[in-house]
């Protein structure tokens, strides 16, 4: 299946160069290049950039390990820490040099194409659900007070954890880290 | 002076096309259209589009109304509410399409230019130390427990702030805004 096997390798090489140069920057033959592939195959495989660009969103929100966050065997609030370590350690072994891909899209071309916004959109919610649901979980068990409403602490640390990446692109250094991780753990998850 | 205003009208073409298609997506030429200038007079004024975006930074970071964080006759949790309330309005006036400038450049560019990520930690550190001064004087007024250091809420709130930016932009709603002042006042800063 040497079509599948091309197709994949694209995916693979649009996830990679999506994230590390950002969409605007990335051109298609900078994907086919990076994919050992011709660039008159892309259109055999994919309808433009931006359709491509949607599927690398789903791959890439396939990695980031949601189902740490419904994992049963942990405790709910150490869930949600483990799940955000596991993120953070991610970007530390990248050298500060990625974001979220998730974000990267939404502040790049949320407000150029619906395809794409619909896709961030979609990646979002559905973090945000998962996280949510930890969190009303945790707060059934006594370890997060009920007095603000689960869905919203959760939009609020996801959104938290979004401009946290942000800041440790900038500031090359793992303290939004712990600004993130003090405040969320000793203060909003309480 | 043709010249200077020239100059000023770039300036302002490029903070415009910068926040609003993103660096990467903004030539030369898409700026000084805008500006009325011909594109042979940019090199006159800048040395690239770089070092312009450096100056339109700095323009945009000046029109973050800081002033309101140091305003004395206000009381300094209402100088840190108000000073987020203006931000909102003005994101809610734009219709959600723009979000922090200083936030997309970071994410577009600061991987790739040292001149930009330099221009953006320079507008985030003076905008962070503006918030915790503010926030060290509501601990002082004891409007907030002093139980986290004012440095390490200010850093946190300003990323929930960028992270709420891109949200506001993906869904399109003003709720993302709730979920900030809703336990940024309600949770962070108590």
């Amino acid at each position: 299946m040497a079509r599948a096997s091309l197709r994949e390798n694209i995916i693979e090489a649009a996830v990679d160069r999506f994230h590390s140069h950002g969409y605007a920057a990335t051109g298609v033959k900078d994907i086919t290049d990076a994919a050992g592939a011709p660039k008159g195959s892309f259109y055999n495989h994919f309808e433009s950039k931006e359709a491509l660009a949607v599927v690398a969103l789903e791959r890439y929100g396939a990695s980031r390990r949601l189902d740490m966050l419904t994992d049963d065997s942990v405790a709910p609030l150490a869930r949600v820490r483990r799940h955000f370590e596991f993120l953070r350690d991610e970007n530390l072994e990248a050298g500060f040099a990625r974001g979220c891909m998730v974000g990267d899209m939404a502040v790049e071309v949320a407000d150029h194409s619906e395809a794409l916004r619909a896709g961030v959109f979609e990646s979002f919610t559905y973090w945000r659900e998962a996280l949510a649901a930890a969190i009303l979980d945790a707060q059934e068990a006594g370890e997060v007070s009920k007095a603000q409403d689960a869905a919203t602490l959760a939009a609020f640390v996801l959104n938290a954890w979004e401009g946290t990446l942000i800041a440790t692109r900038t500031d090359r250094s793992a303290k939004p880290f712990e600004s993130f991780f003090t405040i969320v753990f000793g203060v909003v998850l309480r």
